[in-house]
């Protein structure tokens, strides 16, 4: 295995990696769309919406439109997420509130406690698309221990942007190898990786649902490749 | 007293606020210079040190030079403080070490405490002077329990600067009256007021050492005064 002594600080992708976002979007849209009659498959439902994330980043990062955070794409992708299932009839504040789930979404079991021992050694840093406020209520709400929260709007872009992965170490004040990113997305830690940071895999098979799972990346293209934060604490010696 | 009840976030003023700095960088000055033989008043060291800075970021907030973080501020006001005090001989890393005392500053005594209590029931975020990572490594080293760090070079300015208080609730989504500013000193709260953020005054009489105590604010001027942060977390109902 790769020499980990120098890391200081991990960063932390959160939608997939920390949060579990298919159980919570389908939990959170069934409990405002369910008692007004409607009734599908809320999984898929979270599928779709989720779905739409990475074109609409893409219209950022690529120069098509100027940065927006995360709450505004998810309040917009709600919209189109809505007319596929032929769901009609919400106002305003209730679009609004659902837009807002995405603030409420819960850990994967093994995620605060992974992370409560990683930051006593290393500091805990969210580096994610999401902006601040994002993250920062996920957090309050759900116990996420983060040390400091570095939302996309810091640097007005979307990963897999090398901008957002130079930020961190400049942020932090330490060298990129001294930065590991923890991610369970090959495209985030493969975009880190090329920006000189250290790369921690953890396996998330239910993201998508039962059924939808990815091969493991081969060996040695990621310098810790774990199943969980508890195995990654573990690995790194926290 | 004012209507609390719509507070979400407190943001912490850090150096004098949070931290004993004076002691702390009289503490760290000793070790580092009493074995080389040097003797001198170790608060007026720290004192000459700190009293740079207002003057320091000043030459920043004004335009006269591009913002550049705290850390380099604090290696830069060191040279005119060893140049005072006639300390010469220091090689270049240990010059690194001594201006990265500020980094290894303790909290006052009722301050993690009360930042706990608070943090239950609200955001608890730096708004400071220091960069992240300077706010980070401090909070990591003396067990500060911050929700989310915003640090003076997410905006490229220094407080007083409006820029910055009108950036705490743009990064955390919420209305100026929902965000309350905590802070021992009357510059601050009074520019954050004329933000629209609620104010919080804390007082620190032995800041600047014993025998340099200033007056209260007249009561009314601020939202709330306290005398630490354990009454602040009574006031607040935390």
């Amino acid at each position: 295995m790769a020499d980990l002594t120098n890391i200081r600080a991990l960063t932390f992708d959160v939608f997939g990696t920390v949060v579990d976002w298919r159980t919570s979007i389908a939990r959170e849209a069934e409990a405002m769309l369910a008692p007004k009659g409607v009734s599908l498959d809320w999984g898929a439902f979270a599928d779709h919406w989720r779905q739409q994330y990475q074109p609409a980043m893409a219209e950022v990062r690529e120069g098509r439109r100027e940065y927006v955070v995360m709450d505004v794409l998810h309040r917009e992708m709600l919209d189109g997420t809505l007319e596929a299932f032929g769901v009609a009839g919400l106002d305003e504040p209730e679009m609004h509130r659902l837009a807002m789930a995405w603030r409420r979404l819960d850990p994967w079991p093994d995620a605060v406690e992974g992370m409560q021992r990683l930051k006593a050694r290393f500091a805990a840093v969210a580096l994610s698309n999401g902006n601040v406020a994002l993250v920062l209520a996920m957090a309050k709400r759900a116990g996420i221990p983060w040390d400091a929260i570095l939302g996309s709007e810091l640097v007005r872009t979307y990963k897999p942007d090398a901008g957002i992965y130079d930020s961190a170490p400049r942020f932090l004040d330490l060298a990129p190898s001294q930065v590991m990113m923890v991610a369970c997305h090959p495209w985030d830690l493969d975009a880190a990786k090329g920006r000189g940071l250290r790369t921690a895999y953890v396996h998330r098979p239910l993201e998508w649902g039962a059924g939808t799972e990815r091969p493991l990346p081969e060996a040695g293209v990621y310098d810790v490749s774990v199943g969980n934060f508890v195995e990654l604490a573990d690995v790194m010696g926290a």
